[in-house]
């Protein structure tokens, strides 16, 4: 409970109610707005890149190589799943579901026959 | 497979998977550098708080009773999911997990006894 | 007035100015809180980073070369400007005076012949 | 120079030539790509939304009053600025220009009579 069972959630479902949970035992509900987390979540996102933002691709490709780095990177995306879930879960939207249902339909718009090899500005998963 | 097996993954895991196959299939594999999706990632965050911007809280709080709205926000969510599951992917993160412990290092530092009600700047999951 | 005279601001101010008057003649004020249009303001900047994102460093570098693809970032970059100007202006905010104080402590914080070449994560204008 | 003139820059074309030195001082124009500084902008961005995420619309239309947060909330918005015009400089943009040409072209499209207090989706400064 409250994030520090170290058996942890295996799921998102889990991790949902566990943060639903955290969320309540400090009465925290109030500032979970649809709008407050799409906020947080953004704000997540900018820590994410600004660790990523200087360095040259191939740097940041070998990100997980270096812990100090490589931890800072993991922590940030920690966090922006924390706020993605919690914002779905707020939303009563079933995140993986949504995540798949939007690739079918890429998929259908993008045939890999196609597409092979481009990355036109339309062109994307 | 590629996206359109109806079926569908249940686990980031498997997520993670089906992505992985939509780009080799087409040879994007090359554009999905840890920078690159993370920029994909931010986009897609602001095309989400484009659809929120403008609402009043109520409004946002009620978005998915809005058929035409309730079915963007969950598409916008599908995309910030994808990037968000492809990034980690592409950097051998362990989605739920990065999240889990983010948030039992959230929790201790923020024990509900002591914050019950306030989000201070510092205070947040 | 509202954003059709040509002969056009030059500085911030005059652009702030014909902002307020854009909004006013709409009558979106009630729209523009400051969350909502920082909310906005992300928005953009995520629009921004989608015309860059699955470009080589190369290709980014030579973007406005692209008479199509540099029409496109200028107005995204005209986006920012907007959102960010009308931010400023509704909280009392001199954009360039705020800038220019920013850059003096940072100028502080990393003195020229201490930093040389190096970008650090905490080493940045 | 350098930032440490407090006498200052007015214009933006100031202030962009004041970054470039400030820059050229440190050796970072290698840093300052396109790509990079999009996602400097989007991280200051993301910086500015932290500020504000969890406060009620009611107490983010008065952050400048209370000196701590204003004082934040100004510096971030200075941040977002600098980013900005380096970026618009890198690539030869003039950034009023942009957003002057940009809100001449929103303007055309929704004619102040016909959109009068309406923030439909689409219809925005």
């Amino acid at each position: 409970m409250n994030g520090n069972d170290n058996s942890g959630p295996k799921t998102v479902a889990e991790l949902a109610e566990q943060l639903r949970g955290f969320a309540e035992d400090r009465d925290w509900q109030q500032f979970h707005t649809p709008k407050n987390l799409a906020m947080a979540l953004a704000g997540e996102v900018g820590e994410l890149l600004a660790e990523l933002q200087w360095l040259t691709p191939e740097e940041a490709a070998h990100a997980m190589a270096d812990p100090e780095l490589g931890g800072r990177v993991r922590a940030e995306i920690g966090d922006v799943m924390i706020y993605l879930t919690r914002l779905a879960d707020v939303l009563g939207i079933d995140l993986v579901r949504a995540a798949e249902d939007k690739l079918t339909e890429v998929a259908r718009r993008y045939p890999a026959e196609r597409v092979r090899g481009s990355a036109a500005k339309a062109v994307r998963p």
